[in-house]
């Protein structure tokens, strides 16, 4: 029953940042193909390296229903992108969904997979930021991670947050969902509140390079 | 004899793609051993991702003769780049001929492993365009996603003429050429005539971000 | 015993690159997050990347080690990296270390897994500069590939030493020490001579594009 959870969670995931891909093509003026690769890959970026990593197979070879969720993704918002009054905050608010599932659906598979906690957790938190990265690259966007609020963090807090849960033998499910409200509620709290950590700051009165 | 066939295709790909990478190395004045690495990773880039996902042996580290084709496509550019009246043209038209290729190739492993048809067109998309996406992004020239001329479509519409083919039972080798002449075809007409699909356009008269 | 080098080198590879991208972070001002991002990414890139290649498990999926290395250099450069008067210096020398071995280990890695001479060249030269190019992509840095100086070159040089060395039948420690010499030495001479290879240059007064 979990593993279908598992498996809900990595569709919603797939959707939501094919969303945000469609949604910065449209901010880009690409055409309807150009939605659909963005989509896709913005889709299924992450979980993509997260199956290479720890030699699973890939997820979307076998079940061509990832690319189906991801190619209506990109339809839909082609023919409704001009409806809201802000897509930037549509991309926000949807990568963060994404994020915390990917962050769960990634410290998880690295488990199954025999893994070590610390390698769960940097597999959550890698795969989690992954897609966004590449996003931001296909599109020519100022990256995610040289932003200076808090994302990455969150998914690794996440990622922390799952693993720790399922050391003390508490159930996956708890786990899951403290782990995803976790990331989910540092990364609202950056997007409403700016909230960020100290960012490295150079001394005062020296020439740095 | 057609697996040979793809195989011969799959070694021109390289080298027109190679080509495309060395071109790209000498518009940035690179020394021998930029053109090398760009044509090599031009080269070979696409279909290493496509082995990669598909979990199959990754084409060129059993076969060094890939390796060697897209060296002496280095030299070779290295040396006679600065005949062509353009590079840039020289770069468009090889670029085509190994989309056109690329997708076949891309499209025919995925069934091969064993995909589903839905997953050879999107493997024979991804792979065909990943060569010149990573081209562009080493070579820090704007990148072919963002231009809105056919490009992935005529890829997308390559693979898609192939899959049909094969599944309404035709000989491999027409769907092959079909499907090759389709993506050629396409492209050739952005090129020569700047084809490009409607591109999604914000409603005037609103603000939009 | 050489094994057991080899994994030493490892190591030592994974700290400095990881040290590269930790000093790259604080020259964008990240928090620490950013940094322990920049630095596991940098670390890890080129032999991830490696071992996807050849197919072996990821180096650093059964060893958690190698993410501990890197976070406790992310840490220790987040709180001294204003410590030193050029940064980018640092940055520059560790990464000349860091080449040297992981070109020794790449080709090693690669003859290991039964490749051919070319591939294990091959696999030397990319895997080097992976992790560099990984590193000035995300952190926004111009790219080592597009800069006129000896890189890429002293890994390729470094490699076919190596082996070279081991196909006329040479101690493979022999072998492993003149090839990360060869690499060190000829970056070394790039960073405080300028040694650069003779680049491509367009004939004057003609138009090229």
């Amino acid at each position: 029953m979990l593993a279908q959870s598992l498996t809900t969670l990595d569709y919603i995931a797939v959707a939501v940042f094919a969303i945000t891909g469609a949604l910065t093509a449209s901010r880009k003026e690409l055409d309807l193909i150009g939605f659909l690769w963005l989509a896709i890959v913005t889709g299924i970026g992450g979980g993509t390296f997260r199956d290479l990593l720890l030699q699973q197979p890939v997820f979307w070879i076998k079940e061509p229903t990832y690319i189906i969720v991801a190619t209506v993704a990109a339809v839909v918002v082609y023919f409704t992108a001009h409806i809201p009054q802000s897509r930037y905050k549509w991309i926000l608010w949807l990568d963060a969904i994404g994020l915390a599932f990917v962050t769960i659906v990634g410290a998880d598979k690295a488990i199954t997979a025999g893994a070590s906690p610390v390698i769960a957790v940097v597999m959550g938190m890698l795969t989690a930021s992954l897609g966004g990265i590449i996003r931001d690259i296909l599109g020519h966007e100022p990256s995610i991670l040289l932003k200076r609020e808090i994302y990455i963090s969150a998914a690794l807090v996440g990622a922390i947050v799952y693993v720790a849960t399922l050391s003390i033998g508490a159930p996956q499910i708890l786990g899951a969902l403290l782990g995803a409200a976790a990331t989910f509620a540092l990364r609202a709290g950056a997007i409403t509140r700016g909230w960020s950590l100290p960012t490295y700051r150079p001394r005062p009165g020296r020439d740095f390079r």
